[in-house]
């Protein structure tokens, strides 16, 4: 049975396409899609010319498979993503720093002075962290958001932090500027769809053993919610190759642009988990079209509570972002943040 | 620093060794595990002399690495689980049969009777699906609660079903005799936590992408709430190997039962997702030291909304469990359940 | 382009086959395998009634793809391999025990004497050992031959051992009973083709990183050769699990027989390389339909040249025979070899 | 016991040397490695100081494991491959172009000519080409050797093709300007000892189902024949994930040059299987610090008899070249070859 996307721009009334297709014994329903009205129509009506005086969308497409409302050809020019200011998918290279957890007031304070004064455009940190053990750090948890929201205020830069509960959703939405989905919960498909409701940005991380099509089919658990405000982060996948600790799918970063409008983040510190090889992946994501980078800093890798040997130290990253830059520079690109002085942190 | 578990009968007092090993700057903390009760002590207390007139360990083992509530020398016998009556862990080679995905009564009181005609011990089927793709059936959620009721009622077989999200849990466990949770959520630890704590038999199935280290750790998230009644569950994993759905990892079998007291299901139909595989490797299963088997059957595969192609028929559920019972006659073990005349399904 | 596979007995003039299929512009070629000859025809010629007077195949198979001469509907009731009087593939449970390399004489011969004297059909040895690196031991070449040969000669065992290079073939075939291939010779095609020419049985094993078809693919190189004594050998595949050596892929047994009319091993000690996990392993595959099983014993693994850590020592190879007896008899089948005195070694 | 490795300039006496290890009981050994030579010591006498008049070394170093001969320790400033005149390992990216097969004399010709033009530094093309299914193409064999000397007298570039078996090392020696190991064969050691006594520079391809540390080892078995002309090669990895042929491990590109003097090469084409990925691979390899790269060009992909759907048509090889000195100078660095003017085939 034939399927098909019709993008409309928002504001468009489609009830005369919803009642078109009903009639012709097609199933159709309208999403939202950012500044878009998608509607997604399944059966026979899709085969035949619509009648007269309805809006024309600015796009239609053949749907193929369950991966709809994220198909690049639904925006072939792509979906900006606003995390708190920080644009991702513009076209520039937009770099978050900062510490795999929240450990306390000082370790994050400096961290993410390190991350704003390199030329990051926003801050990661941990403030729930899943474990493998439950004998782990497991995180500041709530204590840890304020200690984020405390950064945020000082550097200016926006928060970026994961949700690992459907009944965190609610109040991490009041503060934070960004979700992240963990590895470990890409299939949490509850998780995704509460987190897709909540209308912030969500930066969705590939299950570590999930395919790009896994990935991309989770993705729509969010979309599905009206909310396009999507980045799709590879972080690495379990092959038999253990010197580093993942493989970093390079190849899935190029595959997942050609298939999907939304931008897409590359996690090299977490792949890796060696400090030597995270400048060089970093360089390699961006060569592979990567719009945006994660890095762990830790201003003390030795004492980190949760997986400090694969941060990078301040002057480390430092020199990163400068290679980063001139690398950008050869591939037409920018840097989407700029070097600035150190804030004062009281 | 030395840890140390000391496994005491349960009603044994053993706040004086807390006090001994707080005197001696030492953590520890008891936790109930079934009918037992475990100090984890954690520092020098654990090197030196009792003082005379504490109660006697049943076992003091030396702990390593984060495995502890679930090591083999905690209960060298072994930890037998009663789901709804159904004994996992006693010897016996125990079946749960079910259908993958409960989608209406009549199949599901059918495929119950099947399951209960030819010797299942318990009844599996999902009312809550995770599914790769939103747009895929995710099952009749609370209204295929009541129908594993029903089936129940009428096979006298107690119902194992999939629990996702942690607002769930209390609801569920109201009717249910135990949880499963699924691969995709092995590592979903909140939901862990939560299910530990509803006192329930929880079959807890190993992520594709997991290893066996990884699954005994998400295990102690459910011991740590002072439940013993946990199931590991071997469905397959993800290698470059198509052929099959997944790859069933039967090494794995063998390895957590001699590392881990808790009892080892497998999921041959899950893991190669070809109904021709499911009678080889089930047997192949039981060789290798599975306590139970979880098998999908279908009344009529080709309808199936959910995994229908690797569901038994009812003929191959018959003839499988002909030769499971004499596979494990030859490696001196019993059938759990029994074959009985159909239930009478009005 | 329509495909045909057609079954004669041996000694069948198939000439005429060969003019009609070449009268109708049909690339078609005769092969001997084993007691049959098999036409092998590729396009229109194998869609239209063949002439009258040409004698009538045993079976005629469409082909699909590249697996053709080993496939089950070829023969149906399977082939039976003769490894100087150890029948693989005849029903029965066939074990080849002996050492990973041959180390000396004593080493040699008194594991020779364990694998005689608890049921194995036939001896295994490493004489040239593809090792991983330079610097390790490699085996003691031609000289380990001589040794293999006196094991022989003192247990009546016929001996299987590995060949590494083309230019070996000829020399070890006018010795040994059996070729082995290992895993990482698998896709050696020129060596398949020259040991295919010998005459003698091979044993090929799995790549750790190659599909099940990659698998049938190769043994095509040996059949092509016109000889059809080949056993397939699964030895564990390249997963992200390193808890055992490599991934035991039982599903793959199950699989190559419903596939293939050629017999298969399996090689547990390899797979997991834990001492432990070899007898549950055995048994496992014996379940999943494993017509033989490789066995590593060791007098002394501790002062093994070679993978001596999954060997097993006498006493180990002992009890596993035992159980593997009941085991086969639980699934209808017998053991391949008798237990016997030990035998004298002066 | 420990391992030190002395390295000392080409033509150095080391006779002495050998005498002192040989007097403490250690055992030592010296090797040629290109302009240098290397005492590899195993005992006591390494942790002694050595008698006055022995020549110092230019460098020592403890040696750990199995990778010896090829580590970055023995050569900080890394080694040149010089290729028949295109070096590898000096800095720039060089990229060595052409067919994946050689099929025949217009398509080698009119491959290498777009190789060339684009700026090339020397021509790839498979004459023996190892393949999964014996009823595949085999490459034109001897005949394709010649056409490959055709297209290096045409075009001037030096060409490198693979050897599949130690029957042919010697008289591909006298015509080609490099060997290429291709994966299948990367553990085919015999192979390896044979091409590396040669003496022409060797391309070793990692295996797809080997580690790096595996791949590391497998050099050695080349450079233990004194031979230093070897470029590694990263190829891609099986993983579970499909979606492209093979996972391209570009974080082992880095690993391989941190651990290793020796250069390394990328080979984007194989790995991905897909064209449109190629360039993104391409200068993700390049950024990941690759110093070659391997790219299949076909003038007809669509007629191609072996891999033709990976290879680039030449417009797209051309944008490639292009985007990729664009990189190079972001990164500090040149390309190997120059554009020039289209070779003109008579």
């Amino acid at each position: 049975m034939s399927e098909s996307l019709l993008v409309f721009a928002a504001g468009t009334n489609v009830d005369g396409w919803l009642q078109h297709f009903d009639s012709t014994g097609t199933t159709a329903n309208s999403v939202k899609l950012g500044d878009s009205i998608v509607v997604i129509a399944k059966g026979p009506g899709t085969e035949i010319p619509a009648p007269a005086g309805l809006p024309a969308p600015k796009h239609e497409v053949a749907s193929k498979g369950d991966f709809r409302l994220g198909r690049r050809e639904l925006r072939p020019e792509g979906t900006i993503v606003n995390i708190g200011g920080a644009k991702v998918g513009d076209g520039s290279v937009a770099v978050f720093g900062g510490p795999c957890a929240v450990e306390n007031r000082e370790q994050m304070l400096a961290t993410a002075s390190v991350a704003a004064q390199y030329g990051s455009v926003g801050l990661r940190g941990g403030a729930f962290k899943p474990r493998t053990s439950p004998y782990s750090f497991q995180g500041l948890r709530w204590a840890g958001l304020e200690l984020l929201e405390e950064a945020r205020a000082h550097t200016g830069l926006p928060i970026l932090t994961e949700c690992v509960d459907p009944r965190h959703v609610e109040r991490l939405a009041e503060t934070i500027d960004g979700f992240q989905i963990g590895a470990r919960n890409m299939q949490n498909f509850e998780l995704l769809s509460e987190v897709g409701k909540a209308g912030l940005p969500v930066v969705l991380k590939r299950g570590f053993g999930c395919t790009v099509d896994e990935t991309l089919a989770a993705s729509e658990y969010i979309t599905a919610q009206g909310n396009d405000q999507v980045v799709l982060c590879e972080r690495g996948i379990r092959t038999f190759e253990h010197s580093t600790r993942f493989t970093l799918d390079l190849s899935a970063v190029a595959l997942m642009k050609q298939r999907s409008h939304l931008p897409v983040m590359v996690d090299p510190s977490h792949s890796v988990g060696i400090p030597a090889l995270v400048e060089p992946m970093t360089l390699a994501a961006a060569a592979a079209g990567a719009d945006a980078l994660l890095i762990d800093i830790h201003v003390q890798p030795e004492q980190a509570l949760c997986d400090g040997k694969q941060a990078l130290v301040p002057e480390a990253f430092r020199g990163l972002m400068t290679k980063l830059e001139l690398l950008a520079m050869g591939i037409g690109r920018k840097m989407g943040g700029v070097v600035r002085p150190a804030p004062d942190f009281a």
